[in-house]
C-alpha cells in the first residue's frame, strides 16, 4: 500500500460554519428564526451573518481575538455563533446570570476586545467594566436591542447599525486548521483562576453532527430555545439547526406558560431543557396536543420528573456532557424492548447517562489509583474518563489546569464518579466533588468557600450540595466562626455577605454554624460527611413551598 | 489566545469501526442482520467481527495489507467491513460482475494476500488466479458458504472455520492516524492501468455521519441491501447501520418479487437503490402497505421513474456521489414548499443532484479553462468540482492519475459536467465523457475500445453510450474495419469477441460498422457526434421488449 498523506482536496478544515452556507441554498426561503413578531429566512440569516462578519473584520481588532456576548436567546445571539467566527474571531458566550465582579474577571482574562450586550444586561456590564483597574484596555460595546435605541456614549454601535455597514458578499475567514479555536466558554471565574474552555472548529463540527445523529434529528425541525445558548454554546444546536434547516424559536424569558404557549403557537417539535426546566414544566403542567422531543442533561434528571414529563406528551432523551466536551458525549440510547416496561422502570433506565455518542472514541470508568477499568457490575464506583473528538483544546492561559484533566495517557478525566452497569450503560453516582448543580447552573463550591473565607468572622468554611426538590441542588455552607468575636454574625448576614460578592445562583441558600468541621487526621475537611449532613436536612423547597404563580418561577434567575 | 495543538485526549483517530463497539452496548440484543433464516444480534456481530479480526491478525500477513472480498450481500460481506480493518488490513470489495481477466489484473495490482470468496464466485476466482504469471504470489482463499462445505485444496479455510479460531476478547487494531487507509475500491481495471480508490478511516467516518444526517436516518431502521456492498462500500451504510443500530436485511439475489417480498416480510423502512433497480420495481409494480425510504444515485434517475416509484409508496431521496468521494457528496435536499407542486414538477426538481451534504466544504461548477465559477443560470455548463472530507486519499500506485483529478488548487475535479440553477442546486448535464452507466455499473468506454483495438479486423473504434429504456445506457461501438480483409466479421462476431474478454456489462450491445469515423482536423475522433448518432437510434429495450417474466430481470447480471 502506498503511503498516502492528506491532499489539497480532502484536507480542507472541518468547521460548522459551512452548515450556514448550505442552509442558505437548501432552505433559502424557509424560516430560520422566529422571535416575537420578527422572523428571518435562511438566506436572510446567511446574508446578515456575512454582513456582520464583514463589519467585524473591518474593525481590524487583530487575529483570533475574543468577542464576548452577554445576551439571552435572541436572534442576534444565534447569528453571532456564525458571524463572530466567520470574521476570524473567537466567540465567548457569557452567562447573563453572573455578577459584575465575575464578569469583570472574565472580560479581562479573555482580553475580549468587543462585547455584544443585550440592553437588559447593559448596566451590569457597565458596572463590570467600571471595576477594571486603570490602564486596562476596555472592550468596545455593541448594543443588542429588541427595537432601535439611541446610541450611548460607551457604545460603538447598535447590532443592526454595525450589521448594516457590512458587505453581504464578504469572503468569510475560513480557519487555517480545523484545530483553530472557535469558542471560549467559562465554567468558573469568580476567583482569580478562571477556567476558560476553548473548543476548535473540529470539535464543534463533530459534536454537532454526532448530536444530530444521536437525537435522530429530522429535517426542518421546529426547535425551541429554552436552553440558554451561553450554556456550552447551546449544546452545539445553534450550528445543528442550520445543518438540518430548522426553525429557531427564540425567547428572551422562559417560564412554564411561555414555553407551553410557544410550543402550541409554533408547533415546536424539539427542545433542549435542563432538568430544572422540565421540573418547571411538570410543576405547572399542560398536556401537549402534539409530540415534543426533549433532550435533557446538565445534571441527572430525577426519574419522577421524567415520568411526569412523558405523561404530558414529551418524549425525553437524556444526554450527559460538560462544557469541556463540547456537548452530549454520552447518551441514554433507548432500546426498543424497554418500551414494554412499566413507566417507573422506564424512567429509572432513562435516568442513566448511557453510552458514548457516535463521535467519541471511548468512554470508561476507572479506579482512581490504578487507572484500571472498574467491574461492570453497576456497583463499583470510579472516575468517568473519555477520549475522542469532543474534548476541548484546553483551558485558556492555564496549562496546568489543562493537564490536570487531559492526561498524557490519552484520556480526559471528567472528575465525575460513576458506575458501569452490566449492560454497559454508564451511570453517574457523584458529580465532581467540587461541583454543585443548581437550577441547571454548575457552580464551584471552592469559589463559594473562597468568598466565605474573606468574611472577617469566618475561620473555616465548606460548601456542599443540599438536595432540593425544585433546583436539584442548592449550595449549603458549613461555617466555623472565629473564637472570641465581639459580635457573631447571623446566618442571614453571612448569606447577605455572599450575595454582594457572588452571582445569585452561587449564594448559599443554607448556612450552618458548627463548632468544628469533621476532618481527616491531616486536617482535610471531610466533605462527604458534610454532604451526608446536608442530605439529611432534606429539600429546602418542597412541593408545598413551590412558588404558586407559574410566571414567578424562572424569571428571578434571568 | 494561547496557541493550542491537538492533545492526547482529543486527537484519537476518527474511524467508523467504533460504531460497532457502541452498537454492541446500545443495541446488544437487537437484531443486526437477517439473511434467509439466519439472524444475528449486535452483540453477536461485534463478537464475530472481533473473532475474525483476531484470526486474520494471527495469520501475520503483514501490516496494512489488502484483503479482498468477492461476494454478494451476505452477512459475511457485511461483517468484513468491520473485521478486515479491525485486523489492521485494508478492505478491497470486488465487483462480482467482473470477468476473470479483470479480476486477475486487480488482484495482482492490489497485491491482495487473502480473498474471501462466496462459493458462487469461486470458479470465477480460481480461473482469475490461474492466469497469474508464474512466480506471482497467489492469495490465500477463504470460502464464504451459506452452509458448511467441505474444504477445497486451494482454500485456506471456510469463513466460519477461520472465525471460530479467533478470540472474541481481541484488542482490535486501531488506526495510528485517521488518514490511514481503510478501503480500496476499483473503478476500472480491464486495461493495464487499474484505478484503485483508497479511502481513509477519516473520510469513511465523516461520510457515514453525513449520510445519516442527510437521509434523516432514525434509530433502528430496517435496511434492505439491494445496493451491492461492493459499490463504493454500499455508500457507507455498512458502517451507518451500525451507528444507528438498524437491521441489515441481506439478500444474495435481487429481483422485483424478492425485493417486494423482503419489504413486506421484514417491514423494511430504508433501502438504497440505483435507478435501474427502481426501474425494475416500477416495471413490476406492487403497491406498498407502508412507507419505504429509498436513496437513489449512481446515475441520474429519470423523472418518470421517480414519479412512478412515489406512486407505489416509495419516498425517494436522490444523491450524487462517486467512488472517489466515498458516498453521497451532493443530495437533492427537499424543500417543504415543493410538496405543493404537481407530481411531474416534483420529479423534475428531484432529478436534480442538489446541494452539498454536511461534511463537504464546497461544491462548485467551473469553466474548464479559467477555473472560474459558472453563472448560476441553469444553462452554463462547466465541470463539477468539490472539496472536503469525502475526497479519496488517491489512486493506489498511480500518483499521476491522482494529480489529474486532485488539483493543487484544493479541488477535486469530478470529470462530470453540470450546471448550477438559480436556486443554487446542481444538476449534471453530462457524465464524464468516457463513462457509460449501464444498469448501475460504471464502465469506461476507453477500456472497451482497448479490447476492440485488439481485434485483428478492427482499425478504429469508439464506444459511446446509447440511451436505454431499461438499463439507462448501454455501450454502443462504432467500428471501422481494416481495408482488404479476406473476410469481414459480422457485428455479432465483434460482440462475441468482446464477450470473451470483458465483463458482461461492458460488452457493447450495439456494434455499428462505419466507413469513416468523424474526426477533428488533428485526427481526434469526435465522440460527441457519435453520441448524437447513438441517441438517434433510441433505446434498445422498449417497454414492449422488456423481459416478461419478472424473475428474469436482474439474475442474469449477478
Amino acid at each position: 500500500m502506498d503511503h498516502f498523506t492528506p491532499n489539497p482536496a480532502n484536507s480542507s478544515p472541518l468547521t460548522p460554519l459551512t452548515f450556514l452556507e448550505r442552509a442558505a441554498i437548501a432552505y433559502a426561503d424557509s424560516i430560520s428564526i422566529r422571535y416575537n413578531r420578527t422572523s428571518f429566512t435562511w438566506s436572510q440569516t446567511h446574508r446578515r451573518c456575512l454582513q456582520l462578519a464583514s463589519s467585524l473584520s473591518s474593525l481590524a481588532l487583530g487575529t483570533r481575538h475574543v468577542i464576548s456576548v452577554l445576551s439571552p436567546n435572541t436572534p442576534q445571539t444565534y447569528e453571532l455563533h456564525f458571524a463572530v467566527p466567520m470574521s476570524g474571531a473567537i466567540l465567548n458566550n457569557l452567562n447573563t446570570r453572573l455578577d459584575h465582579n465575575t464578569l469583570s474577571v472574565l472580560l479581562r482574562h479573555s482580553e475580549s476586545k468587543l462585547v455584544f450586550v443585550h440592553r437588559h444586561s447593559l448596566s451590569l456590564l457597565l458596572r463590570a467594566i467600571s471595576t477594571f483597574p486603570p490602564n486596562t484596555p476596555r472592550p468596545f460595546l455593541v448594543l443588542i436591542t429588541d427595537d432601535t435605541l439611541a446610541a450611548h456614549p460607551n457604545i460603538l454601535d447598535t447590532y443592526d447599525g454595525l450589521l448594516s455597514k457590512g458587505d453581504p458578499g464578504f469572503q468569510w475567514v475560513r480557519p487555517n486548521s480545523e484545530w483553530d479555536p472557535i469558542t471560549l466558554n467559562y465554567t468558573s471565574g469568580t476567583t482569580s483562576s478562571p477556567k476558560g474552555v476553548v473548543h476548535s472548529h473540529r470539535s464543534t463540527f463533530l459534536m454537532t453532527l454526532a448530536s444530530l445523529v444521536d437525537w435522530s434529528m429530522p429535517k426542518q425541525p421546529i426547535y425551541l430555545w429554552t436552553l440558554p445558548m451561553f450554556h456550552s454554546n447551546g449544546w452545539t444546536f445553534p450550528w445543528g439547526i442550520a445543518a438540518v434547516g430548522g426553525i429557531n424559536v427564540c425567547a428572551r424569558k422562559i417560564n412554564a406558560p411561555t414555553v407551553y404557549r410557544l410550543i402550541e403557537s409554533h408547533r415546536v417539535t424539539h427542545m433542549c431543557a435542563a432538568p430544572v426546566v422540565l421540573n418547571m414544566l411538570v410543576t405547572f403542567p399542560k398536556p401537549l396536543n402534539h409530540v415534543v422531543h426533549v433532550l435533557t442533561g446538565g445534571s441527572s434528571p430525577p426519574a419522577t420528573i421524567l415520568t411526569r414529563a412523558e405523561e404530558l406528551g414529551f418524549v425525553v432523551s437524556h444526554g450527559y456532557g460538560m462544557t469541556e466536551t463540547c456537548g452530549v458525549m454520552v447518551s441514554c440510547a433507548w432500546r426498543r424492548e424497554w418500551n414494554r416496561f412499566p413507566a417507573t422502570e422506564r424512567a429509572r433506565l432513562k435516568a442513566r447517562q448511557g453510552v458514548m455518542t457516535v463521535a467519541m472514541t471511548e468512554v470508561d470508568v476507572v479506579e482512581p489509583e490504578s487507572g484500571n477499568s472498574v467491574k461492570r457490575d453497576g456497583l463499583t464506583i470510579g472516575e468517568i474518563v473519555v477520549r475522542g473528538a469532543c474534548v476541548m483544546l484546553g483551558y485558556l492561559k492555564d496549562e496546568s489546569a489543562t493537564w490536570q484533566c487531559v492526561k498524557k495517557n490519552g484520556w480526559f478525566y471528567t472528575g465525575d464518579m460513576g458506575v458501569i452497569h452490566e449492560d454497559g450503560y454508564l451511570e453517574i453516582k457523584d458529580r465532581s466533588k467540587d461541583v454543585i448543580i443548581s437550577g441547571g447552573e454548575n457552580l464551584s463550591s471552592v469559589e463559594v468557600e473562597a468568598v466565605l473565607y474573606t468574611h472577617p468572622a469566618v475561620t473555616e468554611a465548606a460548601v456542599v450540595a443540599r438536595p432540593d426538590y425544585y433546583w436539584g441542588e442548592t449550595p449549603c455552607a458549613f461555617v466555623r466562626l472565629k473564637e472570641g468575636l465581639e459580635r457573631r454574625p447571623s446566618e442571614k448576614e453571612v448569606v447577605e455577605y455572599c450575595r454582594e460578592r457572588l452571582p445569585h445562583f452561587m449564594v448559599p441558600k443554607t448556612v450552618v454554624f458548627k463548632e468544628d468541621l469533621p476532618k481527616t487526621s491531616t486536617g482535610k475537611i471531610l466533605k462527604h460527611v458534610l454532604r451526608m449532613d446536608a442530605k439529611a436536612m432534606g429539600s429546602l423547597a418542597t412541593p408545598l413551598l413551590l412558588p404558586t404563580h407559574p410566571h414567578a418561577v424562572l424569571i428571578s434567575r434571568m
